[in-house]
């Protein structure tokens, strides 16, 4: 029903997270109305990213060059490392800006349910990391869930032995929420993770 | 912060409606991790919709040739005209697939409080193709708002004396709606729009 070039464009934006097919086609129909230069930009935009965007040899996040901007700034502090799951994680804690130690980014997370190995998620390269570099701290910080608690585990039990102090990012109510939303999981967990009021 | 490909690709997703900084950093970390095929896709998709899609010559439609193929089928009716405010509308209409006349896109509606006036929304262009075809009915399918009112009274008012019928799409309460979510004009106009029971 739609001309061809437009059903293709409508294609395009339904294999974005969270697109259907309305609010893809508002957006082909708003985008066929952008001036030439816009369009062009998004188009090579996609190009560029695509053929640019790869994986820092060293932590493994996003980066355009062979070693990400974070893992070769001398000023951060190489003796603290933080473990993600994510590539974006990282670009989270950074907007903190309380943060200035490393990263490592695994490629996910270990999940017996799913069959997902400790091998798969590039564990051995972390470690390959933790041996080389002499880290007085790592801080682990995946999600709290099954499979974010088993991957922290094996890491911890891994590890145990270098002398390196492991920790685990806080679990606990969100600031703000009303205690009634929150489920039983996490408000036991906030419950014995309690600390004292100093 | 992000290297400057994956910025510009950020930036890029932020140009659609109702896409913010968090919905075009989820979309663009979605894309940089799609096969090569399909980023191609979506870059080479959006060039070719812009190079494409034009306005129907004849009645102001979207098309990828000179004249839409709504326009160029012998098989409609001719003798109808369903105007409409938008491009898009069209398509809805020919979903419910029981309307087989004629369309003509008007370039927005008039507004007095913005200063549109009617040659600005090319309403010449709709009463030359009004004089030349032979229409025995026209409907107006825009907007129930005050810019769709008055422009529904001006072209109802223009086209007076050129014996053909001119009608309006009803208003009133949506199906399946609960009458306590409408608003009192709504509500006032479904009620002076009422039908007698057959």
């Amino acid at each position: 029903m739609y001309p061809e070039s437009l059903k293709n464009l409508i294609e395009s934006f339904k294999m974005l997270p969270g697109v259907g097919e309305k609010t893809a086609e508002r957006m082909a129909f708003f985008l066929i109305n952008e001036e030439q230069e816009r369009t062009d930009f998004f188009a090579e935009s996609i190009k560029k990213a695509k053929e640019k965007i790869r994986k820092c040899t060293v932590c493994n996040g996003i980066t355009d060059k062979e070693v990400c901007d974070i893992c070769s700034n001398d000023l951060r502090n190489k003796k603290v490392l933080c473990v993600v799951e994510d590539p974006r994680s990282i670009f989270l804690f950074e907007r903190l800006g309380s943060y200035n130690g490393e990263y490592h980014v695994l490629d996910g997370l270990i999940s017996p349910l799913e069959g997902i190995d400790p091998d798969e998620i590039g564990i051995d390269k972390l470690v390959k990391r933790v041996q080389n570099d002499k880290f007085d701290e790592i801080i682990i910080a995946v999600k709290p869930s099954i499979e974010g608690e088993t991957t922290a585990l094996y890491i911890k039990k891994i590890i145990e032995g270098m002398k390196i102090k492991v920790t685990r990012i806080a679990s606990g109510i969100p600031i703000g929420t009303d205690i009634e939303y929150i489920d039983t999981m996490t408000l036991e967990r906030a419950l014995t993770d309690r600390k004292e009021i100093e």
